[in-house]
């Protein structure tokens, strides 16, 4: 499902072809001691806060499901690779990272997916 | 983690608290067999393109596993229960499930989960 940027000399014009982003999303799933649940939401909303206004980020929607109130998922969705490499270097996600080190059930899970739709950046 | 708007009687001033809307997001994981992915594709791309203009969505992700391309997730968020239980009586939800049914290597799962961040409507 990766595309390139290409032009299309079939056509009577040369088109640019829609050259969708290298988007990505890794899902996050959570499983928090019942204890800290609510220090846990504390800390991943500011970093939600902080992550929404990293360059290239798209969303980092914070879950929490609906028959069990001790697991949580991650939304974060990347407009490409590095983009979400370079959250992993941030001071906000290294913060949040020991924070809630202690408030896990069990380790995380991230997994990651290439997006298909919305398929171009001003749909996100 | 559901809030309701209330008055805080508490504060000097009459304080109308911000009340959270019923926002709901349905993650729904589907496992298809390999000689259909191409077909499950085509299929889901038509209904996403109806269901982000249903009243009431928020999102209609498409994603596919980066480590397993029969793997899919559909990241359906509403802005409320009855949005989410409305889009299952739309003419291209049941074209959908029905089209989709032979493509399935198993039944898929949907998982029900509250929203806690974005925490207002006009931040989706």
């Amino acid at each position: 499902m990766k595309f390139k940027s290409s032009l299309n000399l079939s056509s009577n014009h040369l088109t640019l072809l829609k050259k969708p982003a290298d988007m990505i999303v890794t899902c996050v799933y959570v499983h928090v001691k019942p204890d800290e649940v609510n220090s846990f939401i504390d800390a991943t909303i500011a970093n939600h806060l902080e992550s929404v206004r990293e360059h290239g980020n798209l969303r980092f929607d914070l879950i929490q499901q609906a028959d069990d109130p001790c697991r949580f998922m991650i939304y974060e969705a990347y407009e490409s690779g590095a983009a979400a490499a370079n959250h992993k270097t941030t001071t906000h996600y290294l913060r949040w990272r020991d924070i809630v080190k202690d408030y896990m059930a069990e380790p995380r899970q991230g997994v990651k997916y290439n997006i298909i739709e919305p398929n171009d950046r001003t749909r996100w």
